[in-house]
């Protein structure tokens, strides 16, 4: 045996596997304006321990017992209210599937529907997870052209009907009507009307990912799609990680009976993590609350880099004041090129963010863009940061001194 | 709007994807013998509270940040150390991706590896969990004849010559070669030696499960298969499950760079719970004294099913005496059948167990074998439940009065 050779297994991957990419940690600015991460000194670490603390004390003994396949039945109890209360969905607990944040759920929605070339419409800029999932699964990706408003009907349908004239009708959209990301808008409840009717009128199911919507800084919430919908055609996850943590690693997904009897074949590792939904669960009663705290704080923070951005970008660049969630789009001369500059900004003056073709269907458009997140840093790393960034661009050419 | 049909998704799901199932919690008996569970009374509950809230107060708020994609790093080096010490497996932390469970990483490699009718190939009863995913993959399934040391190694060498003459070279062995689930056997280290060097012949990579090594309730440990192997051929899986419990969800893979490359694209839902592996990583210093506690648990509970068959099933059944893990495997006369008979016992007598068929990769073979775990039970309730199933099988006719 001491003379068989090294094995490669290039050739023995199956065909539809993605290729392979870079492992690793990411590397990450002080003034860290890349990810949306909530505001870490409010992880509710005291009531999580509190809360796991009584439901081990009640209950503990059921971890030597595999979990529910969809997910501790409690928290799903829980989740069923929630979205009656605030998002006026109503469905029972067993049309709920908890599992590893939102990205599993939507992970799973692409594995179950989509074959490769198959077409899936999106924003014309949007968040960069679903993005690779979508790739991952081979999809036709097709932006829809966007107001601040959200995906413009008209051209909806348009987009809709070439692809329904080339015989490929799309699988499903895939929506962020509330604090887009990485746009921050608001879908208001006209537009929601108008696309739910498209989606109904040409048979083309809606994933509405509405994992930022407590995170609202001001006006009144606008009802989810799912609620504008009673035929099927909308798919809602959302998540536990912007109100929670993201560590926490829970999410869930409704669905109509036969996708979700189709995406639990599809879950992989088993029913979600009991550990944490227990302590979730437990932590439920305070959740409200919780929002409510977290909410205070991250409005200063986005208030701090709105005000940062006009004293240090001036009227070079435009930028969005989103109503809600983490992240401002910041947008500079059309010829400003923050791709290639990405590096420097971020060796040099320790401030990360995600320029524009991560979150575009095509990975090129939008290189003049970028998402800069306000969740991490506190108000004065985050003028801190803007400040050094304005320098950063000053220097690299991309905003005049 | 009102007006729009109910959507069928019916013709929208993926070529590949996998039908349907029943959903649901899993109906079970008070003597439940059909899973693998350990000892609920030995659940870690202070140890793992203390642990998380140790880890909370030194880096909660890093709760706040998405994991790191291959899983949380203290405790990739603390498996390592792990590893090296305890199955002379000598890697990186960098080497390892955490994962939910074992079934998570044996999904990631079944996905990166096998398109459909790709031969596998697995012991001649082996665990239904495994099966499942590869049947999910669409994989050809070949059982291999196993004595009470594992595979044959001549018959393993014809059936790779026979996949290998039909132009169908394996993609890999799937083994679980230390207490193997679910005929208990531990392969032994010449066995072990044998099998490897079949790997290497026929360049037949193994993914090695070695999810119950630490339940060894008599003998000295056997060196793990990829201890054996130099050349890359062997990819390792263990978990948590079964050392502290199933509702952690938390397993991890060793495998070649190139492999782990592939698989982290491919693992849905982020880096592994942070929550939970903060909790292991702390509790991980009192492992090895947990552990030993449990396996004193479980060897009288073993003791307990191996006594009360031999006073209830006498000579007409013969079963295993595993030296670890939570399972017996019992045999009865060629003609019986444990398949038809299982609803009514677990309705009548209260008592589960899974039937041989379950872990049969022709899904049919094994009709007269059952596989009975101990974990659950307490050494009692396991004699009463015992009992119980020798009434049920007399009262069924599979067992003689």
């Amino acid at each position: 045996m001491a003379h068989a050779k090294p094995f490669s297994y290039e050739g023995s991957f199956a065909k539809g596997t993605p290729p392979a990419r870079p492992r690793g940690a990411v590397r990450r600015g002080k003034y860290d304006f890349a990810v949306a991460y909530p505001d870490p000194a409010s992880v509710p670490l005291d009531g999580l321990l509190e809360s796991l603390k009584g439901a081990l004390d009640d209950e503990g003994r059921d971890l030597a017992v595999y979990p529910h396949q969809q997910g501790y039945p409690p928290l799903r109890e829980y989740i069923a209210q929630k979205l009656a209360e605030t998002r006026d969905i109503h469905v029972s607990p067993d049309d709920i599937v908890l599992a590893d944040g939102s990205s599993q759920p939507i992970h799973m929605v692409c594995e179950a529907l989509l074959d490769p070339g198959d077409v899936v419409l999106t924003d014309d800029f949007v968040y960069s997870g679903t993005l690779g999932t979508l790739r991952r699964f081979q999809a036709d990706i097709r932006g829809v052209p966007c107001d601040d408003q959200g995906m413009e009907p008209d051209a909806l349908e348009s987009v809709i009907k070439k692809a329904v004239s080339e015989g490929r009708r799309p699988k499903f959209m895939y929506l962020i009507p509330t604090f887009q990301n990485p746009q921050g808008w608001e879908t208001p409840l006209e537009r929601r009307q108008a696309i739910v009717g498209l989606s109904q009128r040409y048979d083309v199911p809606i994933l509405e990912d509405d994992c930022y919507v407590d995170l609202r800084y001001e006006g009144e919430p606008v009802t989810s799609m799912h609620a504008l919908d009673s035929t099927g055609r909308v798919m809602y996850v959302a998540s536990f990680s912007k109100i929670i943590a993201p560590g926490m690693r829970l999410g869930y997904l409704t669905a109509p009976p036969e996708v979700l009897d189709r995406v639990i074949t599809i879950k992989s590792g088993g029913g979600a993590n009991q550990f944490t939904a227990l302590a979730i669960h437990r932590f439920s009663t305070q959740l409200d609350d919780h929002i409510d705290e977290v909410n205070d704080i991250q409005r200063v923070k986005r208030d701090a880099m709105v005000a940062a951005l006009g004293e240090n970008f001036g009227s070079e660049a435009t930028w969005s004041n989103p109503p809600g969630a983490l992240f401002v789009w910041l947008q500079m001369a059309e010829d400003a090129d923050l791709v290639s500059i990405r590096g420097n900004v971020l060796d040099i003056y320790d401030v990360g963010y995600n320029p524009g073709p991560l979150f575009a269907p095509d990975a090129a458009s939008g290189r003049n863009r970028a998402r800069l997140c306000f969740g991490y840093n506190t108000p004065d790393e985050i003028r801190e940061g803007i400040s050094r960034l304005a320098q950063a661009f000053e220097q690299e050419g991309v905003l005049k001194a």
